[in-house]
């Protein structure tokens, strides 16, 4: 016997509270229970009105169903609580919508969930779920890839230290950075839309063949073909989903794909949040946030809370979709716990990787640069951040190993003594005239590509309509 | 500029929808926002009262703000929406809080949050919250563990085919299989009372010095010994939690261990669950879930559903884990993500951790078992589940690699022409007895040392004062 | 100081004892360290080829790097032991190849890794090894899909029981089950080739402005348009890889793609695997792997080997495909462990995946099918296998609800107290004529779409040519 | 038939070139296939000799199995490439053992590998495997941890700023950061070391009941008690592991035990990595790895090149832990799949966390510490950092709010205007006196406990014998 009290509670308000990145979004309200709760009405109503389309079932019954299935007639606690018994909470709810129907008109409710398995219906709103959160999470990275566009743009030659493994390197730009940072926004993007043209319904039946969709098509009507083919189809488009070749059931595309396109785009807006908490750390300061978050102890604090909250999300999502994929080693025609545990994992994901895109959106509509320290920066190493430049020069004066050699003994006296890397290399050597090496220590003069890769990458548009 | 409306809505109620394996469990409750927030409560009521133990603050402070800190008096969703622009929810918790003590006491309200960082809070409140579902999900592997051992006690000598590699190998017994999966149970139990008893406080101010305590401690009162161990250790005691050596603001001890418990724990029910859902296949139906799932298709189904959401749960809190793990690599004296990455995952971790316990509790306690289909599995083969027996029989009477070999021809005399081992075997050679063979070919005969460890492995008890 | 021996040994020998799964394939060879020193020698020769071809260097200079660029002049372990102190094996490897350009031809000795940074050689270079595997991999799943192509067809009316949370369901065809297969392994295998498509060189120079090629284009000629782009383009030709539209160097879309399609492909196969275990098992026994493996222990034995090394990768590979989508948070301009952490991950990722590749290709061909056990478990549950399709032909006679109530009735009475759902039925209602009923019952009459869907999917060509 | 020609090759070197950060290592050298062998042997040979022990075989046949189980009689990748028939090494290496003891004593070739299964041998080798590489690792945990006493103990006093979300909080001191560290590895070693302790040898025959041992025991001998159990007590002995209440080959305590130890090992020293690498940016350059990496291109350059690595390692273990953690859920007496997972994580996952700690060793010894720069950047906010105390201060003068009030005022003053702290809050109040500002404002003031809670951490000790 089971311990739950279902009339205990009305369930766990899950306000958001150890997930600021995402409580109060647009993904997060398209991710929902309620949202949930909306998408498997629509998938069930969607169902009766297909099997009315191919004159499996009188047109009024899909009318009655389509009206009984608005959320408010239904309480997601309960459903909640009486999916235990039989893992999914389909089979409540079609008992809680049969007898809606009953009640506005019994002589339909045999109509509801006629044919199906609890599967085509979870299925299909999670792609409705996913389909409607991607549009979100797609319009967010658009704004974002807008933001960095502009950043790109308006700082195309913009100089500020290069840096690898933490140290100084080479010269680049602030454009060259954004530019990148847009591309990598763009990629993403044109992952989730081509993943979400092709999210498709779920219909399959018991065991995957739609065997129940020809028992009952036996009865009314004669259709022309295969009746489970043209009931999938009439049912994809229905609902505005793919059609897809074989019911699904344990042919985990759909999932695997928005796992890989969730954890592609969590990345890409991690990589910008890593970039703009380096930039924005109290010694570097080259870029801040419009808006700093405040601390509870320290007045002065204004924290890069932005970019924070998307990081938070990039170090969930690829673990999230790890478990999707992993559960796409689905035994049988629907297996015992590698579907049941896609559900949350693929929520959360979508969720996470919209409220880390609406947060990118504004990070980049509002990222404050400051072109100064970014160029100050660029002589803290006392010419160093030159050295390679410096040492193509005096590569063909003095050979490739002597400039070699020369360079590493005057960075050494550098970074032993203080001067400057011009000073120490005249000290060391005159291979190259004073005015050439105050010319080649210019940074502003080492910026190589940055500027017509900015323009080519500036070029590219976002793919809008995939194959 | 934020684009949330905070007064729009009181946040989405996660009823549990898509999460079956915990809806409505005692491990939900526990880790829901309602007891989230009367964590955080908690931990900043204990934190004044502790101030005033030590002579901090006047006593009637801690009275009023313990007073001030019900959850009835707080809004989570607004909290939750508040919380992005800082990136936690204490900000704003200590804003209400404040307000709430001003409407009581205002002379008191300066005492709320005094000296702490929002990490303090937020870490001491899940320590809390980890520790009070700890209570319950150990009370469910003890329910477990007490189920287990009857059972195996119970079928200490019941035969059944033991399997490796999908394929009928020996027997073994099911009191023995019972004895693994309860010695498994007690195994996760230890590790989470060793891990319970261990949970800290946090308190280290805003970077982990305590230095604000200091400045606050030379104005009323002094201190024997150092202000901040004093008040961390009174802090701890208020909460009954264990007192840190050090803040671990970037010392993530508490949360690694925990991942590892709870991913120990989700492990070894996803064990049981494994072998169950095997058992109730129907081709074998060596045990029965007392209650199976029912189905939306097909009236006669009878699923093994607890199992099947166990096993939803253990494929992942091993991902969840990993989240914990990786945020070990927290930069600073607060890191920027690896924090905040924390707290879902580790709640999540503990609900599915507990929905799974209490199912495999009910699981454990109601298993049908099927002691007439065991036997007559053990004839399946047709005796070439006691191959490895004949093998040892006639390895001193023709020689081990002569032995090896006529088992192996009868073996596939047996797989292409039917008929039993015994049978092909007597056709083959003479070098045993018929009633040797038969004897032999016994089931019940080679258990080896099953009885034993079975009695061995129930003798073990739960760990329950650990060090 | 280090305390590596660096003469110590010739590295140790990873002979795939511990992964049997990709022990001698193509992939692994395709993955190895060998391979890999290839791949980085091919780098380096085509970078400076590169430079011949713009004017950049004298023709001779790039022919004898090509010479000297062999695998047997270098020694893969002392790179090994010697990358440690830079952190990667270019460092070591530039230093052995100028050595051996040196001696060859002491004047072009300056043109090798002239411009480049490491990272450019070792991303390319990694490159090169996935594009080489996923060729590797892509033929072996045409393979498969050949294989379950045959299957599908040869079984497109071979009943047999669909199963659902591991119990009988309805019936379904081992035809439908095999052409799902081949539908997963073709959305693997069309995955991996637009993948292979994209994969692109990497060239940046040291910070991803490519300044260092404009340093030295300044000093031997004039290059059309920006040199930086035009090196990049003839490098990328060089080696038959994608130009890239920015150096990628912390842009890391074509690592998190191969994540992404490698998880995908384990996913699918992993599928396979775990279908075949099941219906390998001895009370199910419905297929078998040709050549079962042997035991250790028991002569009787032939375990489905091929599966479960498979699933032995499906396990592995999501794991190591969330270790390469969190690298994409890559920091600064080259990030100091993200990219370090993906190299090992990478290779894993390519030949565990391609393993199974090649264990599917084989696994495919040779199964055997045991159509009679289908048939005749399609009878283990007297009947009950059909109780959706007895339920859709008494609703319109009795209503649905009563339909339901006597077939859970007549289902419960089978469970308990034997006999055929056909017996229980009459005894309960004669609302069905025996003869009607026994045609209902015939579980080859009850296939759905399965035909059809089977027909559609066959019907699918792989996808050779992407965009 | 299978496409593997086994005479090719000799197995692929993998000489650690994509994995610089254990290349060399003494971890590498404990975890490759030359010491699985060899520990697949030594198990082989315990177990013949603990059945001489017990009189179950001639002492003789002990020390023939033991003379003839020495690595270079074998061939490990021959192994390697036949292991993929039976899907695991011991299969082919009890034929090459058989054939080697029958070369030297015919009739003592039947007591190899008598009575065990294959998973015996594998699980009991890798136990031997990961218990002497936890013993390379614990001693480079210990070094790490001394090196650590010396920085926190002589840095006790050295302040430097407190940095939190990525922006100068309060003053902390390096010592206590370094304490932290060194509580952290202190963990990690105690965690290691319980875990070492007991990790056990494994004994089940064919499917867990040791059946096979009866069967042999009843011919020579009798033995005291249960022959199953005494003979596990003696092969535990034999390899000095510890006796385990069960056999385990599917209750998986002692790998998921080892997943979580060296997760949290790699972690710790994540966190270490972590530190470093944000304290040696060229803007922060409060330490430095005494041996900087070089650079392909940069003359100049010295990486962080330790903490790089180990970086790398600490961003794999985590998920090679899930998979682990995740190979729990092995269904019957010995699994398809789970089991064999787990090999090649668990020797990356001990090589990758061992590879990190030598590199922690030698970073911890080594490290530079600049007090000086360390002092200077406490005044980089002018004053900032000391906002909180300034706050204290003038709570009990003007009111909490108040106080609150000004400071924010006058941070923003600061921020937008220059100029110290102290001047701006001048310009707005005369709450507080100009000396004690400027005492206020002494950094090296408002360092709270730090010094006393890294003395407290100093005193902690390793548990060197747990339990």
């Amino acid at each position: 016997m089971t311990s739950i009290d279902e009339t205990a509670d009305g369930g766990e308000p899950d306000t958001g509270l150890l997930a600021p990145v995402r409580a109060g979004t647009a993904a997060e309200a398209a991710t929902g229970d309620s949202a949930v709760l909306q998408a498997l009405l629509d998938a069930e109503a969607a169902l009766t009105r297909a099997q009315c389309t191919l004159g499996l079932a009188p047109a009024e019954a899909g009318r009655r169903v389509t009206d009984a299935a608005r959320p408010d007639r239904f309480d997601a606690r309960s459903l909640a609580l009486r999916a235990r018994a039989g893992g999914n909470p389909v089979i409540p709810l079609v008992a809680d919508l049969t007898r809606e129907v009953a009640e506005l008109a019994p002589e339909h409710a045999e109509f509801v969930h006629r044919g199906a398995t609890s599967q085509d219906i979870v299925d299909t709103a999670l792609m409705l779920v996913a389909a409607r959160t991607l549009d979100v999470i797609t319009a967010d990275l658009l704004r974002t890839a807008e933001g960095l566009a502009l950043l790109a743009a308006g700082h195309r030659d913009t100089p500020m230290p290069g840096r690898t493994l933490t140290q100084h390197a080479v010269p680049t730009t602030f454009g060259l950075k954004a530019a990148g940072w847009r591309s990598l926004v763009l990629d993403a993007h044109d992952r989730l839309v081509r993943t979400r043209a092709t999210l498709p319904a779920q219909l399959g039946g018991a065991a995957g063949t739609l065997a129940a969709f020809h028992a009952y098509a036996q009865q009314p009507a004669a259709i022309d073909g295969d009746p489970g083919l043209a009931l999938t189809a009439a049912y994809a488009g229905e609902l505005g989903l793919a059609t897809p070749d074989l019911p699904w059931h344990t042919l985990r595309t759909p999932i695997a794909d928005l796992a890989g396109a969730l954890a592609f785009t969590a990345g890409a807006l991690g990589k910008i949040a890593a970039d703009v908490l380096v930039l924005s750390r109290t010694e570097i300061a080259e870029v801040a946030e419009a808006a700093g978050g405040g601390s509870s102890a320290m007045p002065h604090k204004s924290n890069p809370v932005r970019a924070t909250l998307i990081a938070s999300a990039a170090r969930q999502v690829p673990a999230l979709s790890a478990v999707l994929f992993g559960a796409m080693t689905a035994e049988d025609e629907r297996p015992a716990g590698p579907w049941h545990a896609e559900w949350q994992p693929l929520r959360d994901a979508l969720r996470l990787t919209g409220g880390a895109a609406q947060q990118a959106a504004e990070l980049c509509a509002e990222l404050r640069i400051e072109p100064e320290r970014m160029l100050r920066h660029l002589d803290l190493t006392e010419g160093l951040i030159l050295s390679e430049r410096l040492s193509a020069a005096l590569a063909p004066v003095i050979g490739r190993n002597a400039a070699k050699e020369l360079l590493g003994k005057a960075s050494r006296r550098v970074a032993e003594h203080g001067g400057t890397l011009t000073d120490a290399l005249r000290q060391e050597s005159d291979a190259l005239p004073a005015e050439l090496l105050r010319a080649l220590t210019d940074p502003r003069g080492y910026l190589g590509s940055a500027g017509a890769l900015t323009d080519r990458a500036l070029a590219r548009t976002p793919d809008r309509n995939p194959r």
